[in-house]
């Protein structure tokens, strides 16, 4: 579909009577989906100004008898690169700060608490190319890279959680897929880094960086307890339940995705985590088209090009009673609002007991067989191994 | 919404314009949703007449040069019961299985190879009355009760693979919800049961039988290696998992649930399943509402009632790419017949490897740790446990 689609949403609200989109809502959406609320003046003037959509919506919780509301505004930042992937480094990352500057500027008038960019926000999605340079020189520390020198500050003046996701040179040179958590007060709490590392398209990750061996950190912050799963650990099903054992409240799952691949995933995944593990979930995707100096192939016996594809946005946030917020469009810069009660999260623990019923000592069972070399499958039938079952076309047969 | 909206298929396909509807699917239902396949004249008119909606679509793969397709038809089944609950048992069940056959009548003339019911298929689903009798009458031996046998001679006749999600009795008089698969030559191949038992609104479950013992088994049938995932127990991805690391290709969920509870849920879980286990997921519901004999409460606080809401249908089949069929509706009994190609299972496999790099030892690792008592959440920053985390209102502060 590339770009010629704005959103699922648009097409809705052009084409369906009132009451007939309520119905629609209320199926796709769930009939507890967020109301859009007010947005401020001033913000939505830093959004006009600088073409990116604003959307503001909020999720309601039960009242309690012995504990208050847990209101937080998340907000989700989605952004194009902003300049050519040619220009130097140095001024592609001072234009990506200046983006930065005015999408947080305009989250703050909104309220936000804690704010989260996309994977890698501040340098193109380069890892399609398999060149080391310049790709490499983005690279930063994470406790004092420039990039978090510069949000440290912007966390402190506006009281602001600041979730970056950058590509991280470690003491040792090493590099890694690294989100960097900010707290309010403009200190690094601490970071979490990728813990599943694509291989698939032009996702060649692996070429890059290794897998995390961080753990499935949860950050106590001053807005709730958060944790980081970034891009392809949307995928593992596994990976989001560990940051629930963990005490995750709100789990941010800052992305990089085109359409031709995923975009059939996009919407069921972060949500299915938000269900599962009684948490909020917060979906981030890159947006636009990054076209790169040099040709590359894509192992799929295509010609060489010089991009991979439309980052399709759509960013969205999911809630523990499976309701989700629209989501911004798939073609354009997009800030996305939301105001949530972290109270849900064990209302909708005590209703449905998923924690309860999950009968973990069973699966760390399973899985710890699984994990070894002569598991062997509980398979009831013929018996026939994968191999068998199928035709033997080859010559031995 | 009770029964007041048909389908979300059919609010779209009523206002959206051809071009638009296309959009909406392919974002919806994934580039490679399955087309409508014709429908065969007999078994048109057998749903006709019996007034159930019949639906056929088709899923493809691509071609392999070693594996020649693998194409599999399965028929989902999902119905209101017939009569009142207040008939004689045996009448209900003879209506039951009157209208069993002739959905089988219908899967037969339209090539279905696998067919499935909805959970506890043969009986109304009276677990929200708390009454044991007369429910437990409906249980029965999954190996020799009288609609084990009934689908034996169907099943063979059809040559066709059945399953049965009946209650059981077993020969110890324990109840178990439990699914028998009954093989193309009319023989019990074998049963799985229920591993996740729910405790939620009417769903008084735990009341009548425990969590299964059985495991994860998957059939080697004659048409693919299938597993049943009964109900509740879609809620839980470990055990989706599981199904998956013992070889399921098609994991069937047959449930009852209702739309007040837990349709935001529906359309995202079996999805997800498909999508992070590279197998297609079969997603069937109960339909309708059902009227008890006797009033009873529901634990929250409202007045006694004799029904528990309305199930939704919207039985829908999902594929390892992400992409899934249209759903039947909320409203009417259904047949919705997929034609599916396993080798599209293994296809996605290599394409995402998500089996590759979910690093199983990692979690059975975590798992085994948070199953112990002594577990340490890994929490980074303020440190405060959960309840110091919120304002304590008690006297003692």
């Amino acid at each position: 579909m590339g770009t010629s689609v704005e959103s699922l949403e648009s097409i809705l609200e052009k084409n369906l009577p009132a009451d007939e989109l309520n119905q629609v809502w209320n199926i796709l959406y769930g009939e507890n989906h967020p109301k859009g609320n007010g947005i401020p003046v001033e913000a939505q003037e830093i959004a006009d100004g600088h073409n990116f959509e604003l959307k503001v919506h909020s999720f309601n919780a039960a009242l309690e008898q012995l504990r208050p509301p847990r209101r937080v505004k998340v907000g989700l930042f989605q952004h194009a690169h902003p300049v050519p992937t040619t220009a130097p480094v140095l001024d592609q990352l001072n234009a990506l700060h200046k983006l930065a500057e005015r999408a947080i500027a305009a989250a703050a008038l909104t309220g936000v608490n804690v704010f989260c960019f996309q994977e890698t926000w501040n340098m193109p999605f380069a890892f399609c190319t398999r060149e080391k340079l310049p790709w490499v020189e983005f690279a930063q520390s994470a406790e004092n890279g420039p990039t978090t020198k510069f949000l440290k500050e912007l966390a402190r003046r506006h009281k602001m959680v600041i979730i970056s996701p950058i590509l991280e040179r470690d003491q040792f040179d090493v590099f890694w897929n690294t989100a960097v958590v900010i707290e309010s007060n403009g200190e690094v709490l601490g970071k979490t880094r990728k813990n599943h590392i694509p291989r698939v398209g032009d996702f060649n990750e692996s070429t890059y960086y290794m897998e995390s061996t961080l753990g499935h950190p949860v950050f106590d912050t001053s807005f709730g307890k958060i944790a980081i799963n970034i891009c392809y650990g949307r995928h593992i099903p596994l990976n989001w339940a560990a940051f629930g054992l963990n005490g995750a409240e709100i789990v941010f799952n800052p992305s990089a995705t085109v359409g031709a691949l995923s975009e059939p995933l996009w919407s069921i995944e972060a949500r299915n985590a938000a269900i599962a593990n009684s948490y909020f979930s917060c979906a981030i995707n890159r947006v636009g088209t990054e076209v790169f100096p040099n040709p590359f192939t894509s192992g799929d016996g295509g010609e060489p090009h010089k991009d991979f594809g439309h980052f399709y946005g759509s960013s969205y946030v999911a809630a523990p009673n499976g309701s989700r917020s629209p989501g911004l469009t798939r073609v354009r810069n997009g800030l996305l609002v939301v105001d949530l009660d972290l109270n849900l999260c064990r209302q909708v623990k005590d209703k449905w007991n998923f924690q309860m019923n999950m009968r973990l000592p069973l699966y760390a069972d399973l899985f710890t067989r699984a994990s070894k070399p002569n598991f062997k499958k509980q398979i009831v039938g013929r018996g026939l191994s994968e191999d068998q079952s199928e035709k033997d076309l080859t010559n031995g047969n």
